[in-house]
C-alpha cells in the first residue's frame, strides 16, 4: 500500500494507488451521507485552520464543512487579504500556529509554491493542505473532478477529456491534468487562445487545440475554465461575446461531443462568457455534482492526513 | 394541527395556530434555559449557514447562538457586503450551497423578496429562513415582539399597540403588524412623519397618526423604530432634535400611555433621536427582554423547520 | 484559598496565590495535552464571545482555541474595527450580548479601562476577560510570560528580568511587571529611549536604563517589545537601523546576559528592528513556547472564571 500522506500540496508525482485510495474514501463517505450519516467523529479533538491569503468563500466553506463533518474544530484565521505575507513573516505565522498545537493548516496563497514552503519550514507534525497556490496546483479540485468523471465513466482508458479556457494561468487545469494522467485517462485535449495556452513542453502528452469545435469532437467530458476578465486584454479578441463565440460552450458545440458528454466547470461560472446558461443548467451538466463531491473529497483528504 | 413550516420568509398569511406554536415553543425553550438547560442536541449533525448580504452582527449572532444551542453546526458564509448578488448569480450561490448538503440557509438581503426567490429556486430540501429582506419582512423580529408582549399582556384582544417612526421602510413594522393582526391584538396604531408612513391601503385595519401624543394615548405597548439618519432629508424637519420633539419617546409622552405600557425597540437604539435615554433604560423598557426572546424565537423556528 | 475570579481585567492587585493558581492550572493543562488530552468538556454548554475592537488574529485565535479545547462554543462578534464603540453605545452592546445569555466576553479595545467599564456596567453574571486595553493591561500575556519563565527558572527570588523597548505605551510591559512583582522576581529592569519609558513614579521598584548593554548585563531573561513604527517619529533616532543599534537584541548583547538567558517577545516580531533574526530563531529563544503557553494560560483563565 502506498504510504499515508502527511500533506497534500500537489497531485503531481502522487502514485495512482494514493489517488485511487482518496477517491474510494470520498465515495464511501458519499454513500454514508446518502444513507443518513451526516457527521462522524474520527477527527474529534483535532483542530483545522483555514489560512486563506486569497478570498474564496466557496472553497473555504467546503473545507470547513468537510472538517466539521469529521468532528474536527475549525478556526478561520482571518489574515486580511491586503496582507501579502511571505518569507520570514509567513514562516513566523506558521510557527506561531504550530505552537498553538494545530493539526492541519489549509492554505490558499497567490504565490505558487507557498504550501510546499510551509511544509519545508514546519517544525511540528502539522499537516499542510493546499487549497490553491498561484497558477500551480489545486489538488482537491483535481480529485473532485476525477471523482465526478469516475462516477459516470469509470472506463478511464476509453475516455477523451477536453479542458477549455485559460489553461496557462489555471491551477485547476494543472491539477486536473495531473490527476487524469495518473489515473490513465486515454486522451487529454487542451483548448484556448494561444496566449492562454501552456507551452508545448509542459504537458507533452496532451493535445493542443485552438479550434474548440475540433477539440470537443467526440469528447466524453469537457471542463470549462472560468475566464478572469482581466485576461481579455491579453488575447486577440474584441470582447467577451467574441470569446464566447470562439471558446464558449453552447448546445451546438456540445452536440459535437460524444453522447452524454459530461459538462464540468470549477465555478463560479460566468454565464454567457465561457458557458451558455442552458448548457450550465442542462441535463449533461455535472457542475453541482462537482460541488457536492468537493466536500467528500476534502473529507477524504483530511481523514488521510489526520487520522491516527 | 397546522402543517409544519419548511421555510420562514414572512409572517403574512401564516395561520394563527402556527404563530402560536412557535411562540409556545420559544417559551418552553426559555423555561428550559432558566432551569439550566443551556444546550440541546435536537439538531446535532445539521448545518445552518448564515448568508448575510447586509451586515448585522446582532441578528447574525442571535441566529448563530440559536443554532448552536440546538446542537447544529453554523457556517458564516462571508459574502462580502459590496456584492449585490442577485438573479442568476444569487441562484448559482444557492445551488452551490445546496450541493454541499446544507440544512438551512438564513438569509438577509437588501432586496425585498429575495428569500422567496431562494425558496422558489431551491432544488433540494434546504430550508430558507428570512433574517430581513429589504423593507418587506423580518419574521423572527415579528415573533419576538409578539412573544415579549404576550409574556406581559396575554390579553391580546384588550391591547392597543403603537408603532412609531419610519414605518414605510421598516420590515420590522411590517412583520410586527402581521403578527399582531393574526394574533388578535385589538388595535394597532401607526405614527410617523407623512413621508415615512405606509399608504392607507397597505394596512387598512391600522389607525394612522401624525401626532404621537394622540397615538400613544392609553396605549399598552409602544414600539419605537430606529431612524436611519439618511431619512432625515426626506422629512420636513430641520434636525434630529426636531424629530425627537415630534416623534421621540420621552417620559412625558410615556405618561400619556396606559399604566405599565411596554416600551420596545428592535435595536440598536439611537439615544435622544427616537427614544430618551431614561426611557430606554427605564423600568418599563422591554428592549433587553426582546433581545433575549430573539434567541428563543430563532431556536423555535430552526427547530420547526429542521426537526425530523 | 484566594476567592475565585469572576473577571480578569488586570493582574494589578491580584494576590500571589491567585496568580500561582492560574499558572499551576495552565501547567496541568499543558501536561494533559502532552499526554494526549486534546479536548475537555468542562465548559460544555457555555458560550464565549470574542469582542475585538482592535484586530488581533493571533490573540483572538489563541482565545478561540482555548475556549474550544474546554468544550465551550465560541462566537466571533465582528464589530468592524472602524467602529470606536464607547460610552452608551458600548454599554448597549454589552447589555445586548448579556441578554443573549453569554457566559464570557473577551474584549480588546484601544481605550484603557474599557474592560473595567464593562464589568461595572454588566447586569448579569457574564465574565469579562481583558485581551488588551489601550496601554494599560494584557493580563493573559503577563501570565504566559510568567509561566514561560517559571518553566525554566522557578527560582524567582534569584532572577533579573529586563524589558526593553516602548514600555510607556505597552500593556504587555505593564502586565509583565505586575505579574513578576507579585511573584517575587528579584529585579526588574526597564530599558528604552527616554520618550518611550514610563515615569519613574509608575514603577518605583524597577530600575530604569537608557543603555541596553548595561541593562542586559547578567540578566536571566530579556523581553523585547514590538516597536510600533509610528513611534519612531517621537524618539531622537534617525531610522530603524539606529533603533536596532541602540535597543535591538543581537548575539553580542545577548552574550552580556547570564548564561542561558531566556529570550522572549510577545510577537509578532519585527526582525532586524527590535531583535536579530538569529537571536529570534536561536537556541535561547522562548518565543514559540510563549505562544504555546498562551493557549494553556487562557484555558486556565476561562476555567477559573466559568467553571461552576
Amino acid at each position: 500500500m502506498s504510504p499515508r500522506l502527511r500533506h497534500l500540496t500537489t497531485l503531481e508525482h502522487l502514485p495512482r494507488e494514493t489517488i485511487e485510495r482518496l477517491l474510494d474514501r470520498a465515495e464511501a463517505l458519499r454513500d454514508a451521507c446518502a444513507h443518513g450519516t451526516r457527521k462522524l467523529d474520527v477527527l474529534a479533538g483535532r483542530t483545522v485552520l483555514n489560512l486563506f491569503f486569497e478570498p474564496s468563500t466557496r472553497t473555504r466553506t467546503s473545507f470547513e464543512l468537510a472538517a466539521r463533518r469529521l468532528g474536527a474544530d475549525v478556526i478561520n484565521f482571518d489574515i486580511g487579504f491586503s496582507s501579502t505575507s511571505k518569507g520570514e513573516e509567513l514562516f513566523d505565522t506558521l510557527h506561531t500556529l504550530e505552537a498553538m498545537h494545530l493539526d492541519a493548516i489549509i492554505v490558499r496563497h497567490k504565490h505558487s509554491g507557498t504550501p510546499d514552503e510551509l511544509v519545508r519550514h514546519a517544525m511540528s507534525g502539522v499537516s499542510v493542505i493546499n487549497a490553491g497556490d498561484g497558477n500551480r496546483a489545486h489538488p482537491t479540485q483535481g480529485l473532485l473532478d476525477a471523482l465526478t468523471i469516475r462516477q459516470h465513466r469509470p472506463d478511464f482508458d476509453n475516455l477523451t477529456v477536453v479542458i477549455c479556457g485559460d489553461i496557462r494561468h489555471s491551477r485547476v487545469a494543472r491539477s486536473d491534468i495531473h490527476a487524469f494522467s495518473t489515473l490513465g485517462i486515454k486522451q487529454i485535449r487542451l483548448c484556448g487562445p494561444t496566449p492562454l495556452m501552456p507551452t508545448a513542453e509542459e504537458f507533452p502528452h496532451c493535445r493542443h487545440y485552438d479550434d474548440f469545435d475540433a477539440a470537443i469532437d467526440g469528447a466524453d467530458a469537457v471542463i470549462m475554465l472560468r475566464l478572469q476578465k482581466e485576461r481579455m486584454a491579453s488575447i486577440d479578441l474584441p470582447d467577451e461575446a467574441a470569446y464566447f463565440a470562439h471558446y464558449g460552450l453552447d448546445q451546438r458545440r456540445l452536440a459535437r461531443a460524444a453522447k452524454g458528454c459530461l459538462v464540468m466547470h470549477p465555478g463560479p461560472i460566468n454565464r454567457g462568457i465561457e458557458i451558455a446558461p442552458d448548457v450550465a443548467d442542462g441535463a449533461q451538466s455535472r457542475i453541482l455534482e462537482q460541488v457536492g463531491n468537493g466536500v467528500f473529497v476534502r473529507m477524504a483528504v483530511l481523514n488521510e492526513v489526520l487520522a491516527r
